[in-house]
């Protein structure tokens, strides 16, 4: 298959945990043994846990030997009085990175000799609290390393020069304007803020009368909560909904909030005013916000001023789908999304679209 | 990766060709060589296409070998006096089974030694005009055939027999759940009728005022009218939309059609009428209907009937969702349905859906 197959697995891998990587991008990263096997297809899924390539790196080792998996498990659970057991738990876990790096240099065994990588980003050459991605590439002895989109930030750019000095085969470029995408939600907070708008709504555009998400989609929505600067509301669905706009089924901080309206008399009962360790503030004036991550949770109304740019440069959407026909009447507005991934949370669908 | 993600992209090429295949079930397949590496994934397309493991042995051919290609290419143009030029052109054509198996016999130069094949379903033993694909994968040398269900179809089954006393490490059951859904219109039709309603919506679920879907939405839907014994449709969307209803983007045959109607005070004026070599009746009674394979294409009234089991035996949905949100009314009726397979057009979404 060709190049674009790969970075393409990469992508789709990175954008899955788009946004919950904040302040970090979302990076993708598939790795193939030297005869084009795939061994492992990962990202990087939140700020401090493992990059992706060093977490592709030690699940492909654990793909090419059980004895490497049941080496680390050993030695992990030991280290840190954790009782990990099995590829998903590891899969999930925050794992410490120099202990990784530290075992993948102890016990790759050459098994990674003339292998590929293919990244969404180019590898970091920043020696921080870890060794550099670009490094722990060299010393592996890949053969081949593809890269969609180059580095601009200064302090981790430079890891193409570092492989290709080491007589790496590197590739720039494949799938780039796609990876632009991906990255665009990080480009946009390094400089400025990244706003983004989201919906939930039924099969056929309902979004009133209850809960309309399963619980998968609401647990990503409360991981999303729980790494945003602010989240944004309107006054009429404070008043309306009496929302508490925690992250409870994420076990996260519940975000500071920012409710849109002119009118300052809202009840205080309302469960949003009594989360401890939160902010709320009661704007007339959206352009005011200066913070890198927002979301906004909005009705019909503030999609309709966003759309029409009325209220904030909001570039993007969120929507959750449920599989759910309601007899009920749905959001009306003209806007035309364009799709830039969609995935599925069990019968749920979701979607980062475009404004266009 | 383990076989289920091999043979999850087997699967998810068949579903591409959902009906299209009619009357053969659509079948996947992904060719992996001796080191794991993955050479083709490809599906049966159409009646009279080869199938699906032949598609893929070829193109695993042409991954493998530029020479075979062009060897191909050369060969077959004079042989058939097309011009072919590229894998793309190839790929959309339909390709003259017998010369393609004599090709892979002829050309195959052991590459295919210890490969892996993924089937959906159990290679055919039938020879038919062209060998059975049992026999094929036998004669190319292939160490493993990973198939997901058996062939159930006396003529056609026992293919795993033959690889298992070639010799070939056989193994059944890969996903088998998710293959049975695939392969339920097939069993259905064969047996019966196997009926699915069509739909078209924007974003936020409006089903009206004009055209919906974009072209490619358009298109597919075309090539499915190409291929079903009968178009249903509602009396007031003839009065209302007076359709045309043929296959013109797919360059194929204008299904029959039936409207459901206790009127029968049709102007003839409307289009649908007047198109060449096409039945019309009209039915106050859908259940007279016994044709295989039935698509339906009704209004809001149809579908709630059908949601609550008032006319035909329904069982699957298949939406074709814009990207466009309108300011319009929503389709309304309480429906929960299961997603199946959804797949991209362009901007739009379409997808298969289980009636719940």
């Amino acid at each position: 298959m060709s190049d674009e197959f790969y970075m393409d697995l990469a992508l789709n891998e990175a954008w899955k945990y788009q946004i919950l990587t904040y302040p970090n991008p979302a990076v993708g990263c598939v790795i193939c043994d030297k005869f084009g096997k795939i061994l492992s297809i990962k990202a990087h899924k939140k700020a401090g846990y493992l990059h992706a390539e060093p977490m592709a790196i030690l699940f492909a080792l654990f793909n090419l030997n059980d004895e490497i998996l049941n080496k680390f498990l050993n030695e992990y659970n030991v280290c840190f009085t954790q009782s990990f057991k099995t590829l998903t738990e590891l899969n999930e876990a925050d794992l410490d990175a120099k202990f990784c790096y530290e075992f993948i240099l102890s016990n790759h065994g050459n098994l990674l000799n003339d292998a590929s990588a293919y990244v969404t980003l180019e590898p970091c050459s920043h020696h921080g609290k870890t060794p550099a991605c670009a490094i722990l590439i060299k010393q592996l002895g890949f053969k081949r390393v593809i890269i969609s989109v180059c580095d601009e930030n200064k302090i981790a750019s430079g890891g193409a020069k570092i492989l290709k000095e080491a007589g790496i085969d590197v590739k720039i470029g494949v799938l780039k304007e796609h990876t632009k995408k991906l990255m665009l939600p990080f480009k946009t907070w390094l400089n400025g803020n990244f706003i983004f708008y989201k919906l939930a709504m039924s099969a056929n555009g309902v979004i009133t009368g209850g809960i309309i998400s399963n619980e998968l989609s609401r647990t990503h929505m409360h991981k999303l909560r729980g790494v945003i600067d602010l989240l944004v509301i309107g006054g009429n669905t404070v008043r309306v909904d009496r929302p508490v706009l925690d992250a409870r089924l994420a076990n996260a901080k519940a975000p500071d909030v920012a409710i849109y309206s002119t009118k300052r008399d809202f009840d205080t009962d309302i469960a949003l005013f009594s989360v401890k360790n939160r902010n709320v503030e009661i704007l007339d004036n959206l352009e005011v916000i200066n913070k890198p991550l927002v979301m906004i949770e909005g009705g019909e109304q503030m999609l309709k001023k966003i759309a029409l740019g009325e209220i904030l440069n909001v570039k993007w959407v969120l929507i959750y789908q449920s599989s759910e026909f309601k007899n009920a009447d749905n959001i009306k507005l003209d806007v035309r999304l364009k799709p830039l991934y969609e995935g599925r949370l069990g019968d749920d669908r979701y979607g980062w679209y475009e404004v266009c």
